[in-house]
């Protein structure tokens, strides 16, 4: 039987990934990266208007994802030689809750003119962070009213989340709210572009828009108590249509089959999330198993076939990942984010130098510097809440941390010592999870940080102390996705019946993996210690000071 | 009559600077520096040998001192033009506790061949911070003994003062403790230099010697209690003839004379504190006025007729910086180095790159940018406690802390909030000497930093809520110096009777004034009382956290 291909693109933060794999193996043939021609856009709108945009805002350009369809499927399918015919699937994946209000013709607000220059009318990215006023409330009256579904999030909704980010606009920007004939997750809008066919996927639903299978989304009441414009948001705005990972979209419209160069016949799977998608990529099928994304930010995984009242993770969400387990999600909002503002922020001029002299990057030169440190020598100590605290705090409003400086504090000192503030906050989120009954044998990455920085990943086993596993795929996300699409094709076009056997034949493991060091981990179980008291004196109310440094800077907005 | 000149010189920290003045009035017509060749020993000794030095180590080379001497005076001479003849008095000041062991002829022993390896050999620098366990120690037995002299020096002793230094020679090396004739204040060594005779001051013994005028040093018990060692060490190696400030010490050496291109008529004043000598140089005389010396660290000093107990003010001692009244001292030990260490540490490429293009140094690029900035506006919030706090806690073993960090944080924001945290150091001073009964009306400036950065003066006005004057010389250490000088020639040679009198005529302000600005005072009073509480958090035993790291840290050394 001849050789079947399958399509996976992985929507990134900063760029769209594309990858072309063959479905006997999950061999990688082509791969394409589109850079966003607006990336993530946080300062001011990308129109001739003078538009700025206040502080936790982020923002994307629709355009740039249709940008990445048109550009990197033709190039994989080019760089591969593979005959388009032999292509069976599609399969996408993406960041959320990345949304966006959209017409009847599903096309997006800010693509008219008369709502360009208004900052509601684009995408709201998963890091756009200035719903939590919206949350905070939101979160006050669900527990007003002891609504359910908080204990399916770990006792908060994120102001990452798609309810917070309506409401925002609803607040701040009535006429986009009213225009909106829906608000889409960007993931099912791309899928849409594709198929013709509206298909919100389960996961996006489940896990950010405060849906379940067994009790759809809140009710009337609810969304009437946070703001009486929004009493019939699900049945006018949102759908109440909710897809299981691994269905048939459709296929591609005539429209976009020219476009893309690929047959008609094509299945596209319906849309799934970057952190999900990745479970089955990086081979976990089962408990016990923590699936860490890590890039910018980190999403952790943990399939169960019960559910359990974890603190702060979130979402809980039956077949959200993988059918027949209750897939568990937490997250820490910025890592590989936290280094990159310390290398544009904080590294001096002569390390640049040296960098450059060496033919390295400076994240490189870091790393060899650190990596010269033993744990605990710096007397250096985090909090990693650069972009707040998703997992287990579930607060945007706390803020980084650095404590230990003396006047020979290094900066090879302070970038270790950010790494190690993000692996404290992954032991947190293990801990929280083992506490509850969740247990944690293994860890498995995946993302772009662990083959950029070995340092930092037997940082992250010794202070965990658990061996981690590493996807044998560096575009894991977009292999999940081509076998999502594999799926979708279905068993008879060549492809499989499940997502278990698209697992077990197409995804693997490098031979490589970390293993914690005895005495590396028994000094981080000392800085771990001082690590949570700091995070529960500053996370959990005993001193609010970053909280009221907020409210003061929001005066100047 | 014909003018009279006097010459002052101030012994820094990086460098010697010598200014020669005009008795009549302080005008200032001559002045050279001396970059000391071997700075600040901390990393290494400057022999052949390799000899690394732990953390908190900080030595210098007394041969800089001399050097300072043979340099400078020839080169304010040679550029005044003045006649030596008309040069009738010498003053010097010092960094303090900055302190040498010598042999019987006075020669430190770092000179000698069989010691110049032993670390301890060398003067150990104010900032030498190694000897906080015996500061420790000592401070545990004093209060078990009940000594009254704590109550002098706010409840604590420093690990940068004398006792503690010599303590810590005792302990480590034996050799050295056993070979010094005598342990000598640098300031007091390069007096008997240039005059051949030992005159110890009343300044630095008082502050940093546990000494006062009415009970003299701590009893001889007190020391056997420290170290047996160390029962006999005032007899043996210290001294209890102390002499006042303004008193001349002698006439210069036929060989220095010689050397310095001076005639031997001139008068050396005994020698006194960098610190100290500045009140009277910047005008003040009396209670109510706060002197500041801002540069490296700050020095606060305050006049009063009574003796009260200020909470970790560093010393209070009777005629310690001008007769007739209780000189009280308190200190932040690190504030131009905080920002030092930031510009070297933290400052990325391209603002490098920016100031260069501008023509300005990197410090003025960002005072320029954080100037921008509104208070609160960048939501961070420094303690700044880089180099331990001095006052009022007396903690070496503390260390600086910086929060409210988002992705979007600025080097500028950064900047800023290091200098707002410097700031509110000095308010926790200012509410220290109030509390306790001594009245603060006015601040009085000095130093380098005064002259550099109108955005922190600013700041510290808007801070503290008190106007700050800036005194008229910018080498007012060396100009208090020379003042001292002309009070060693005395009257009949063209000189002045008293300090008083001196600062009459020597001394003046500048006309520019800092005045708190009300907006800026009342959000920096909500931003203290965050301040305040992480001070008392981290600084009072609530959370020791920075004291483990500390220990922790040590385990490598």
């Amino acid at each position: 039987m001849k050789d079947t291909y399958s399509i996976g693109i992985d929507f990134g933060t900063e760029s769209g990934r594309a990858v072309l794999v063959r479905v006997r193996d999950g061999k990688e043939i082509a791969s394409a990266i589109y850079e966003y021609s607006n990336g993530v856009i946080d300062s001011r709108l990308p129109v001739e208007e003078e538009v700025p945009l206040g502080t936790d805002w982020a923002l994307q350009d629709p355009s740039d994802y249709l940008k990445t369809c048109y550009e990197a499927i033709p190039r994989v399918l080019e760089d591969s030689q593979v005959n388009p015919e032999n292509i069976i699937g599609l399969g996408i994946d993406f960041t959320s809750c990345t949304m966006l209000p959209v017409d009847e013709e599903g096309s997006p607000l800010c693509w008219k003119e008369n709502f360009k220059t208004n900052p509601h009318a684009w995408v709201k990215l998963w890091k756009h962070h200035a719903a939590q006023p919206q949350a905070t409330k939101l979160n006050e009256i669900a527990r007003e009213r002891g609504e359910d579904f908080l204990q399916r999030y770990g006792g908060k909704i994120s102001s990452e989340w798609l309810i917070p980010k309506i409401w925002q606009i609803a607040e701040e920007a009535p006429e986009i709210y009213d225009a909106a004939d829906k608000f889409m997750e960007a993931a099912d809008w791309v899928i849409m572009q594709l198929t013709g066919v509206e298909k919100r996927n389960i996961s996006v639903t489940g896990y950010k828009a405060i849906w379940s299978r067994a009790t759809g989304y809140p009710d009337r009441e609810f969304f009437a108590a946070l703001d009486p414009r929004m009493e019939d948001l699900v049945e006018d705005k949102l759908s109440e249509e909710i897809y299981n990972l691994g269905e048939k979209a459709g296929n591609l419209t005539p429209k976009m089959a020219e476009k893309l160069k690929l047959p008609r016949s094509v299945a596209v799977a319906v849309a799934n999330v970057d952190s999900f998608v990745s479970v089955p990529a990086v081979t976990v099928s089962e408990p016990g198993k923590m699936v860490m994304v890590m890039g910018t930010s980190i999403c952790h995984m943990v399939l169960d076939r019960e559910r359990h009242f974890v603190e702060g993770m979130t979402g809980c969400i039956e077949d959200g990942i993988l059918p027949g387990f209750y897939g568990y999600e937490a997250g820490q909002s910025a890592v590989g984010d936290i280094f990159a503002w310390f290398v544009d922020n904080c590294v001096p001029e002569e390390y640049q130098a040296e960098a450059h002299n060496q033919g390295i990057s400076i994240h490189e030169l870091l790393e060899k510097k650190a990596a010269r440190l033993k744990p605990g020598e710096s007397g250096l100590l985090a909090l990693d809440w650069w972009n707040g605290n998703r997992s287990i705090l579930v607060d945007a409003d706390l803020t980084g941390l650095i404590l230990g400086m003396t006047l020979n504090t290094s900066p090879e000192e302070i970038y270790r010592a950010l790494i190690e503030a993000t692996a404290f906050g992954t032991k947190k989120i293990i801990s929280a999870f083992e506490n509850s009954g969740v247990e944690i044998e293994e860890l498995y990455a995946c993302g772009g940080l662990p083959y950029k920085n070995k340092m930092l990943m037997q940082i992250y086993a010794d202070v965990t102390g658990k061996p981690i596993k590493i996807a044998a795929s560096e575009q894991t996300p977009a292999l999940g996705s081509a076998m999502h699409g594999a799926v979708a094709a279905g068993k008879d076009r060549g492809g499989y019946p499940d997502i278990f056997s698209a697992s077990e034949n197409m995804a693997g493991l490098k031979e490589e993996e970390y293993l914690p060091a005895e005495e590396a981990s028994s000094i981080y179980t000392k800085l771990y210690q001082e690590y949570e008291r700091l995070h529960d004196y500053f996370g959990r109310g005993e001193n609010d000071v970053m909280k009221r440094l907020k409210k003061i800077k929001r005066q100047y907005e």
